[in-house]
Parts: structure tokens; sequence; C-alpha cells
């Protein structure tokens, strides 16, 4: 039905007869002669119907904006001073002596070309926000980030299975979407919020690599961007240590960063511990392209004569942290710093202290702050000391529990870097290891797991973990990118024994440890390999990839944040017929439908 | 952790050091010595224990089966005579001179090199069953299959583009599989039965091509080789016609079989009509490897005094074919006629007429038959002409609704291939084309769509097809293999008339298309582009290609029967707590619980 897609078209094809298919961008019509821009997936180019091809201009003259039309016609250099430079094709035009209108289109309801449309009407119309070519291109872009990634795996051996979305529910992590199950009344499928422990299951059957691109679920109440169905690069390898896995990972995303956005990252990639990264930036996913750092100085404060500072400092779970901005005393107006003060209590901070270091010659002279007078000499040359503080910048504290602290400072930090364009373009990954083991809920009441209850702890020894939980480090591994956590994992752990102990102290008694995970030890005693894996938020990396502020942007239909969609008005209401099958009834607050 | 895999290991590397990983497959002692097969993903290779080596000895003799092992060793050229041609590293042996015993395992439940397992048994353990070298390699081939299916449609411009798991419920077609809402109370996503309106839509997007691997669900009563959730090659095209997808289709599939299995498919693919296929073999995914067809004969039996036949022949729905099977007067016994006669009543019929041909030089003493005497002889005559019956035919008669004449000598022609061999080694893959628009259900009283809703009819015209919905034919064409259907699709409507017509034809009412199809419906008027698609089923296509019986077996996790998961024993019952959220409560006939 066509010879080359309209994008495709340039001087090399002047002359040429041509035929093509797509949709009118544009017309205009000027100087008696009618120009429509048609579009398709390659790219717009300039038809030309002129009156002295009557019947195509006759049709011509009916074609509105999104017509579908199929045209046949003759290429040639467009006239000196009428070039479009802005558009690949913009040397050339396609003189139309037949066209066929394969379908007509109303008005709609916004023009392909605007921007700042409203989201809801782009979700609500998503096959016409789509037509925009930067969407487009986006999904292009997607396409060859998978493909890039599936053809590097597959060359490293990595065998690509598919693993079950009908499932059993997994009671440690988020919320499951539950499927009721019409055969077996009262019971119910779970979909999967990763397929971690069948990945696992693989390794036990022998796989030795395994990877796939495979859809997870988690209900969940959707934070800022979330989805509740999302897209993971799961991968897992057998017979490997955590230096093994991670160089693979790293040549995997550099390669990916080399062809699509011909950006090399750093060989190998910077890594910090859990530990050091909240020291240093307050979070466990910094963004290194901002180039501000938290500073220690919780040991400074236990005597000072300041309660705000001193108790979190005498605190064992408590924390003083400073940052320092460099000629932020001069950059940041009191306005600023006022906002600042009501942006970090989002974090559960209480105030924002700061010193505005004016002079650092003129000594308690130069500087400038409401607290200064509860510091002794001291204190204040070493924090100016340990923040390198010089004559210009403005010193941040932070004094609470340390959890909002690094919140809060970590979060300002960001948001600084912002507002003074201090943040780097540009790649920075990195690694975060030795992240704990365990982290205690003081709701709950009992251990959770920081990262999930399989990820095996440094040490070896089951009493010596069950003694001491809290300073247990676990073999997990998270990668981050331009402070965002892209991809998590660990190696696992491969020893009934081990499991156990760990179900144990995460207050998972025997007899539920079987019920929900008995088929996980049973087949751990059948002989397990070392193994461990990793799994790559797959949407958030083509999101930062493709430029794109949201995660609804690289999907091609996305849900909202009340987990619609606008486009289907999916969920809905079935029918009682349906439901009786199932063995279920409705049960709101309110009433019983049938 | 290792230098090579096992099965790697051949006379190039003989006097190497090597680090192995894998499980011991088996362990024989002989004259002193341990011999161990290790096996790993790639292959099996014997190590040697020597006592000369006591460390590596004394452990080597704890060893038991499936125990996971690292080794180092140094490879050696078998002694003459122990050689074993039939493991590719049968001309080498590695000497053992330490190993780590890596973690131990229990006797497992079948020793994995065995054979005629009880299929619960493999399920319930999984892992073991995947460890065996056949399910193994099965996996492999499908991991290569679904590679170069990608390469090819990446190749010619398909983009992946990943459609929603939690959507909209469809109302034609199989039951949906629901998932019920936590923040929408009463109401439910559906489990997509398959991408269709999705892939539609993102031709009205301007995707020009798609493609996707993806998980489809439907809850049917499961038949012999049915799996609630299964995997779709799903594709769809803008601005073709059925020339251009079936040649593309043609040339992948073609592609696949020479790559996979070096062998050389059709060029075109032969193509027979639904009507043809019906009458020349009885089923409209005819198995070409078996030489029998059927002949139709109702025009010759309108006037004999046999009821039985003359029925049939004169309704219209009727018909009266015969099975002509060459040497079966010989081959076949009495006992087998039997046996055929009642496996013809599994498909409705209630007997199976047959002619045996003795002698055809011997007029109708040379035939044998309880129908002979109904039958006059110029019926007899042109019946052995067309079905070009020899001295030593078998002529089977089926005589009823034309549907089930159709399955019982189709099903028949099928069996007597098997048992007299005569099925043809190979493929024989063919289109089938010119479906029926849609069938009348007699129980519902309405017209079905034999494809799908969306599939566009042959006529253009609105009037006629209203007119005469019986004799319409669609633009649908499957993809048939040995016997199998592996892929179906058709051309779709791409104006909003002519879907508004169908659903007409097939009782939707106006009100009712509104609310289950609105959205595509209104899709349809801004500017879609004509299109159609196919969609392979992944599984059986592997089934055939890796040469198993079920699909079962190339899905790493399958389903039972009773859609039950025999490994991690889903589905399961949920916690009250969850229910109450998803605003549901388990009713089963007898109570209602929580």
């Amino acid at each position: 039905m066509r010879s080359h897609y309209c994008g495709q078209l340039n001087e090399l094809l002047i002359d040429h007869s041509v035929t093509l298919c797509g949709w009118v961008h544009r017309r205009r019509d000027h100087g008696g002669v009618i120009f429509v821009d048609l579009r398709d997936r390659a790219g717009i180019v300039q038809i030309v119907f002129d009156p002295k091809q009557p019947e195509a201009f006759t049709l011509a003259e009916r074609l509105r904006n999104e017509y579908v039309l199929q045209i046949q016609g003759q290429i040639r250099r467009r006239p000196t001073g009428t070039e479009n430079p802005d558009l690949p094709t913009g040397q050339v035009e396609v003189v139309a002596n037949q066209i066929d209108i394969l379908n007509p289109a109303e008005p709609t309801p916004f023009q392909i070309d605007e921007v700042n449309i409203n989201e809801e009407v782009r979700l609500r119309y998503r096959y016409l926000d789509l037509r925009r070519p930067t969407m487009l291109a986006r999904f292009q872009l997607r396409a060859k980030i998978t493909s890039l990634l599936r053809t590097f795996l597959n060359e490293q051996g990595f065998l690509d299975i598919e693993t079950p979305m009908l499932t059993k529910a997994t009671p440690e992590g988020a919320r499951d979407y539950l499927v009721p199950s019409r055969t077996h009344p009262g019971k119910f499928f779970a979909l999967p919020q990763s397929p971690q422990l069948f990945k696992q299951l693989l390794m036990m059957a022998g796989m030795d690599r395994y990877y796939q691109i495979v859809r997870c679920f988690r209900d969940e109440d959707l934070r800022a961007d979330r989805q509740p169905e999302f897209t993971q690069l799961d991968i897992e390898m057998s017979f490997i240590d955590e230096t093994i896995l991670k160089n693979i990972m790293e040549s995997m995303i550099r390669m990916l960063f080399t062809e699509v956005l011909q950006v090399e990252l750093p060989n190998p990639f910077p890594s910090l511990t859990y530990q050091e990264a909240l020291l240093r930036y307050g979070s466990d996913k910094p963004d290194l392209r901002v180039p501000l750092e938290l500073t220690e100085v919780s040991d400074l404060m236990t005597a000072v004569d300041f309660k705000v500072f001193a108790q979190p400092a005498n605190d064992p779970q408590g924390r003083v942290a400073a940052l320092c901005v460099p000629q932020g005393a001069k950059l940041l107006s009191r306005k600023q710093i006022d906002d600042y003060t009501l942006f970090v209590t989002h974090y559960g901070a209480k105030g924002l202290a700061y010193i505005k270091v004016n002079d650092m010659t003129a000594g308690r002279e130069g500087l400038q702050s409401p607290i200064l007078k509860f510091l002794p000499d001291q204190v204040i040359n070493t924090v100016l000391e340990r923040t390198q503080a010089n004559s210009g910048s403005l010193i941040f504290f932070g004094a609470d529990k340390a959890k909002i602290v690094n919140e809060a400072l970590g979060a300002l930090r960001l948001k600084i870097g912002e507002d003074l364009n201090l943040t780097q373009p540009g790649w920075k990954p990195l690694w975060v290891v030795d992240y704990p083991m365990f982290e205690w809920d003081d709701k709950e009441k009992r251990w959770f797991s920081l990262h999930h209850p399989f990820t095996a702890p440094k040490v070896q020894n089951i009493a010596a973990l069950e003694a001491d939980p809290i300073h247990c480090q676990s073999r997990a591994y998270d990668m981050v990118l331009n402070g965002s956590e892209i991809g998590g994992g660990s190696i696992r752990i491969h020893r009934t024994e081990m499991q156990a102990a760990v179900f144990r102290i995460l207050g998972i008694g025997e007899e539920e440890a079987q019920e929900k995970f008995g088929f996980l030890l049973e087949a751990l005693k059948y002989g397990c390999p070392p193994h461990g894996g990793i799994a790559f938020g797959l949407d958030r990396l083509v999101m930062l990839m493709v430029g794109a502020h949201s995660i609804r942007d690289v999907i091609a239909f996305p849900k909202t944040q009340t987990a619609n969609c606008l486009l289907t008005a999916a969920p809905s209401v079935i029918s009682p017929e349906q439901l009786r099958e199932l063995h279920i009834k409705v049960h709101t607050t309110e009433n019983v439908v049938n």
C-alpha cells in the first residue's frame, strides 16, 4: 500500500514516484494550492495539491486534520526559499497526482501538535496522545532499549524464561492483587509482585542464568510516580558472588548508555556503603550530580547548651548534621531560607537552624545566626573546618532522630542543588552496598527485612546472626542513577537452615513458614546452588533515558494515581452471574450487593 | 567460581586445569576410585577421585546424588576402552585435586535421569524435573525461538510495545479472570484474553507495526492441552492487506524453521478455503501429513433406499461423505473396524458404514458391506470412482449433520493415519482462509463471530452484510501446522459504521456497545488506518518445534487441568483482612465465609 514512509523522503529520491500513507498533520491553503503535512511513524512530509490535477485537488479540499490518506505523487525539490530546515524531509515535497481518503476523522479533542495538554485528556484519548512525535519517539526508544538488553543477556548466556502470573499470595512485602478462583471456591491466586521465588527455583532447576522482562503488580496507594502494574528486568545467576554479578550488570548498563545515548558511563561504577551514603547524602539513593554533602557534627554537640542539638547528639538514634552551601549566604534570600524551613517540616524536621558565614576572617563577628550564642568557639571552628566553609557559605543544620535528619537534609540537598542550578549535567551511576539485614519496626514490634527474606546475610554463622540481628549486614546491592534506584538485588540464601533462621528472626513461626514458603524450604534441601540476582525497574530506567518526567510517559496505556484507566474505564462493574461463578459477593461497608 | 561449564570440556583442553560447578548426576565406586558424573546446564563430565589425593577423596566419599559441588582438577584423556561415545565430553575426564561441597542434598523423590515419572510428581517437584537434560534443552530452545522471532520482527520495523494486564472485562469470548479493585469498591479489573483492542488502539495511535510476546488468560474448563495463562506472539500492522501480512508472517515462520530445525518450509504456504478444508479434511485445521481425504457423496445418496444416507443427503445442513483407505481392507481387522465405529460415536456419529473392496474387477461380488444391498450399481460405481478405490481399499462413510460428519471423519482420518503409519514425517503448514463471518447459535438464538467482533467482512457494503449474514465471509486467516492452529488473525474493521453494524448483527444493542466498546467506537472516529494482525500461540508452536507432547512441557511452571500449581499450592486461602480490603466476601452455595 505504500512505497516509502513519509519521514524517509529526501533529495536522493527527487523525481521518484512514491505511494505514501499517513495522517493529515496540518493543511494550509496558499496561493490557490493546498499544502498538506502528511505524518506517519517515520516523520512528516509536505504534499502539494495543484488545481491542475483537478481530481486530486477536489478531494484535497475535503481534507481535515487527522484524515487518513493514501497518496501517489512525484517527489520534487522545494522551490528556493520554501525549504524547511527544521524538518528532515524539508528539502523536498510530493506533488500529489492521486489521493485516496482511507478514513475521514472528526475534529480531535486536541491538536496533535499542541503542547501542555491536560494529562487527564491525554490519557482519555491516549491513541491521539501517542500520535505526537515526542511520544512516538519514546516508545521507539523503549523498544530499542529492551531489544539491546535482550541481545546483551542472550549473548551472556542468560535464558529468557517465563514465570507464572497466576501464583501464590506473598505475605511479606506490598499488598497483592488477588484473583478469585472459579474452580476452587474460596481460594485466590495472586498476581506476582516479582518472580523472586520462581527465579530462585529456576536456579535450583539448574537453569544457571535467567532473565525475563516481566510485568509485576503492587496494590499500593500510588505515590507520585508508581503504577499498579510495572515492568521489571529480572535477572538471576548461579555459582556467582556479588563481584561477578555487579560486573556483568555494569557492563550491561554501560553498553545501553553507549548505544542509546552515546554516553560513556564510568568503569567501574563507584560504590558507597549504605552507612556512608546516609552520612554523606542523607539517602541510600544519592544523586551524585549535586556537589553538596552532609557533614557529621553529632560528636561536637553532645555538651552544648542547646537542647535542640544536645539531645539528638546524645541519642544513639539521633543525629546532628550540617549541610554547607558555598555562596549560599549570598545566593539564598531570607525568604528562601524560610521556604526551606517549611520544606524540611514535610520530612518531619521541627526546624532548620543555620549559620551564615559572611566573613571567615572576622571570627564570631563574621557569622550570623540565631543559634550562634549557644555554641562555644571551638565547636563553631570545628564546624567551619569540617564543612570546609568559606566567606559566603551558608550552613544548614538538622538535629533529630537520624532518620528525620537524613530525609530532611537529603531532600534539602537536592532542592538547593536544583534551585541554585548546582546539579551537574550528565549521568552519575553508583552501587550502594552493605545494607543492614534487618530493620526494627517499632509499631509492629518485630524485625523486617530491609531487602527481602531471601537475601543472604554476610555472616555464615546462624548463631551469630540470631544473637545480633541489628548489626548484621546483608549481601544486597542497589544500582542508583542520578538519585533514582534503578536496580536492586542480592545474593540469596541457599541453605535451608539459614533460611529457616531468617524466618525465625522475622517472627515467622515454623508452621507459618511451612504454609507460606514450604515449597522453597523443601526445594533448598535438594541441592540448591549458591545464587543471586537483581531486578531493574524498566519503566524508570526508560523514563530517565528518554528524558521523560513521569513513568506514565513511557507506558503505552498507564493508569492514573487512583488506578483507573481513563481510556477503557477499567475497573468496571461485573455482572452478578460472573461474581456467582467466582463464589464471591461484593461487600462494602454500606451494603452487600448481590 | 568456575572456568568452564562441564559440557564444554573436550580433547582440546587436555592437561588444562579447570574449575567446575554443578550437581552430582551419578556416583560410581570402581577399583578403589570414585567416579562422579558432574552435571551443569551445558552437559555432563566425568570426575575422577583418586585415593592418592586423600583430602579430595575423603570428601568425595560423602557425595550423594544432587550434591552441589565446586571442583578443581586436571583434564586428561580417558584410558583406552573407557571412552563414552554417547557423551559429548566422553573422550575426557577430570582428575579432581580439590572439592568443595557447596550444598548437600537429601535423596530426591525421583532420580533425575529416571523416565516415566508420574506428571503430578514432576509438577510438585518441578525444580527437579527441570534439571533433566531433555527439559533443560526445551527451555533453551524456547528461549532461542523467542529471540529469533524478536530479531526478525525488530528488523521488519515492528515495535515491541507492552499493553496492560489489569484491564477491562471483555464480554465477548471466553470467561475472564477478574481482579477486585481495592480503591474502587465493587469494581473489577479483568486479565486480558488477548491485547486485541489495545493493539488496534496502537494502530490508531500511528505505531504502524506492533508486536508483543504477551501473557493471556482464559478462565475455561481446561481441555486436554490448555492452560489458564498462556503466551501469545501478538502482531498488528497498519496500511496492509491480507497478502502483505501473510507474506511477512510466512517468512517469519520459514526463518524460524530454518534456523531452529534446519527445515525448509514451502514458499509460499499452500492455502485452503474454510469450505474446502471441511469438504476434504473435515477440519479447518487439517493435518496435511495424512494422505487421506474425504470425498463428497451427498449428491449420490439423495434417492437411495437407505434412510441413514438419504436423510442427511436431503438435509441442507446434512452431509454424506466417504473416507477411502487404500489397502484398508487388508490392513484393518474386524476388531479395528469395530473400534473405529466406537471411536466416531465420541464425535456424535451414530455409526460407521463401510465397504470393503476385495476385488475391483469382480463387480458387486468383489465388495463386502452390510449396506451394499441399499445402494444401486450406479451409486456404487460413482463412489468407487470418486474415492479412487482399488482392490484392497476400505471405504468408510459418515452420514449426519455436516458438523458431525466432519468432526467424526476428520478425527477418523487422523486416527487411521496414525494407526496405519500413513502420517508422513515433516512439516505441513498451510493457510485457511475465507471463514464465514458469523455462526448461528441455536441455543442462544443469535449470531456469534466466528473470529471476533472486530474482524472485517469481505463485503464493504453494510446493507449487504446485514441482509445476509450467513453468507458473508470474513477477512480472517489461520495458519495451520501439522493439524494444529498455530496462528490466527484478520484484517480489522476500521470504520465506525461497519463496527456498529457488526455489533448490531451480534445483538449488541447501542447502549451495551457504548458501555462495553464505547472507547473503541470513539477511537475509530478520529482517523483509524486500515489495519490487521495475527496472534500465534507460542506455547503450542514451541511444543511442536521441540517435539513435546504437551504444552506443560514447554512452560516452566504450568498448572494442572484443574488450574492448580502443585509446586506452590496456588490458589490458596486468603486472610479475612485482605478480603475486607477488597470489599468482597467469599460465598459458596453452602456457606458464606467471613
